[in-house]
């Protein structure tokens, strides 16, 4: 078994036809033709998938779950290869929806996972990030020029927000081109943290903000925006896999930005489970952070979905560092309590358009998110509830 | 209204809830934030996205439609921001399906759309290409080493087969890594084409069968792969755009290739019209074919489905090309008759397993497949039947 990976499908048929249908699908996602036109026996063995089990669905009378496994020969190491092995045909057949992989350890092993993790995060943000939640923002709307860009920027820095990241829809528009748009606001969030270096608020001595500014493109102008970034010192990057392709997010963000790495879900909207994409997938691809709409905000995410999400991103997972889940989607800075309650310290909160709808008084209730996640870390609250509800789950301890 | 996007989505709500779910949509895939928060009135009339129309869905009364309009601006000149702009967050919105996108022309104008088109993929084939439908096949399954997939390839050129293909499986596994396999089936299937040049057959004669190989990866494993296709001399390409990325097919497989681009749906099975995505866009972003499941195989679309897309791959489009449709999955010899009664003779025919699975017989099944699409051409039948069943179609024409 070690070296085949489990793979959990919810198909929509009867009991009674689940095992067929089944069998086409481990067929479909294996060796796609008939296995009996297979002459060689050991091949077919080894690379046709296998149903492993049948149940109904513990939910819905109407679903069944089938549990293939499937060799990891047909993976081999990449990413793109394994989006295809799991979801590639059957995503074009409606009644099939992935539900879960249990990756054997050699292709764990094989993926990069997080450079930075949560530590990473903390580091380059500086001493005060120890031990508490890190805030997040968003600079938008798109049509903005650099220099407005650039003056939210500054505001939210002086703030002492943690991470200022580009709207996901803003790339390399006319209104703000990428090379001047990202010099624009790195300068601004450097002057900000000069500022707060040499300045009055002792809560904020020493914190630096961090400038995640959104890539997209192909592979020609990705790499010219991360060698523009570079030369500009930015300190973090934003960027949606399931749209510049998981390859691309692997190769060239966590294999060469050199910064901490912000996933996107845009475009993630298959029938994949979010926890399993969002979640396992995007940090084993190189995620420190992986962005998911929380409940009770614009999207459909379940409190349970998206406990799911935190969870697969924080697990043990071979050598591999944790991702910082990011709850984000329409929250507001009330919620930052009941946020911090479910899914404990080693989370980022992600809050834009509530900080931006406070017009002149943006900066102050900027201030006021991020001294909340500066008093989750003091009051030692959040800390004693991990998002598992296990308390001696090792990776949110 | 030349410079906005025209997106149709499918809303599951009532009619008397459309209006402001409209709203909130138009507001996600633009600006997402409050409307009302951004000050500049000018930047909000032209970035924040428009609810044009909204409309009882024709098939469905549980459906709304809603057309917005999308600031061209807000797109640039990038296949991956287009699809963000059309369906990134909405994507995570179980509620909201994309069905269609009219694009102005300009943005129309900067999408590379095919390089070659039917006209090249027939120049390649030679002239024994000319007027009739193409056949394609599909090396499988993953597992064979090198050797018997150019075994497989050889028989398949010398039955004289336009176009093979690798199974959209075959990555760069251990059992038969890239180069190994790339180098022994191109050589293969130039011998066949040698032999058919000297010998025997006249149907056959100056017939020359293209390999596309599939090719997978982050970019510089895509590098990689095209250059060393390009020592190799292989004449067309395979890869799945929503599995490597729309920016990097466009970017490496469209602009660096040098040989025809068949794009595979894989992963394609979102919220998205077929019509749209596997149609308009994959053409766009510079495919010269495009694969589809057709119905009556092993996948859901319908005949309509079906139909659009061969329409939209080959309808007038600015200064584009067209793209051949590929009708696909699960298709049988039996079916060639009826499949280009209905698409049409600028089609290619795939069929791969029904091919592999007469085992001995194969050749004789193959040459069977090769030589009805040859009689097509003879008979004149399907030229009098294009796709959009307007026989004034310019395009089918």
């Amino acid at each position: 078994m070690s070296s085949r990976l489990l793979v959990t499908y919810q198909l929509r048929c009867t009991p009674a036809e689940a095992p067929a249908r089944a069998r086409a699908l481990a067929i479909e996602q294996s060796v796609e033709m008939p296995p009996e036109a297979i002459a060689d026996e050991a091949l077919r063995a080894r690379v046709l998938g296998r149903v492993e089990a049948i149940e109904p669905d513990p939910q819905d009378p109407a679903l069944q779950r089938a549990i293939l496994s499937l060799s990891a020969d047909t993976v081999g190491d990449d990413p793109v290869q394994l989006l295809n092995m799991l979801f590639g045909n059957c995503a074009l057949q409606p009644d099939v929806t992935l539900v879960d992989a249990q990756l054997p350890e050699s292709l764990v092993e094989a993926l990069p996972g997080p450079r930075f993790g949560p530590a990473g995060w903390r580091a380059a943000i500086g001493p005060s990030a120890e031990g508490r939640p890190l805030s997040c923002t968003a600079l938008k709307p798109q049509g903005l020029p650099p220099d407005e860009l650039a003056q939210l920027a500054y505001a939210f820095a002086r703030a002492g927000i943690d991470v200022i990241k580009d709207d996901h829809g803003i790339a390399d528009q006319a209104a703000a081109p990428f090379e001047k748009r990202v010099s624009a606001v790195q300068r601004a969030v450097e002057r900000a943290n000069r500022e707060k270096a040499a300045g009055g608020d002792p809560a904020l001595a020493g914190h630096r903000s961090l400038y995640a500014p959104h890539v997209s493109g192909g592979p020609e102008r990705l790499e010219r925006q991360l060698a523009m970034m570079r030369d500009e010192g930015v300190g973090a990057v934003l960027a949606c896999p399931m749209l510049i392709g998981a390859g691309t997010f692997t190769g060239l963000l966590r294999g060469r930005a050199g910064v901490p790495v912000m996933a996107h879900p845009a475009f993630a909207g298959g029938r994949i489970a979010p926890a399993l994409l969002l979640g396992r997938l995007f940090r084993l691809f190189g995620a420190d952070a992986t962005i998911f709409p929380n409940w009770g905000g614009r999207f459909a995410f379940s409190r349970g979905e998206c406990l799911a999400i935190a969870d697969a991103a924080r697990e043990p997972l071979g050598r591999h560092l944790p991702a910082l889940p990011v709850p984000a989607g329409g929250m507001r800075v009330e919620r930052c309590r009941e946020m911090l309650d479910a899914f404990g310290p080693d989370t980022m909160l992600l809050i834009g358009g509530d900080l931006l709808a406070a017009g002149p008084a943006m900066p102050a209730r900027a201030a006021a998110f991020a001294s909340a996640l500066r008093a989750a870390r003091d009051s030692g609250g959040a800390r004693a509830k991990p998002a598992s509800g296990d308390p001696g789950h090792p990776a949110a301890a």
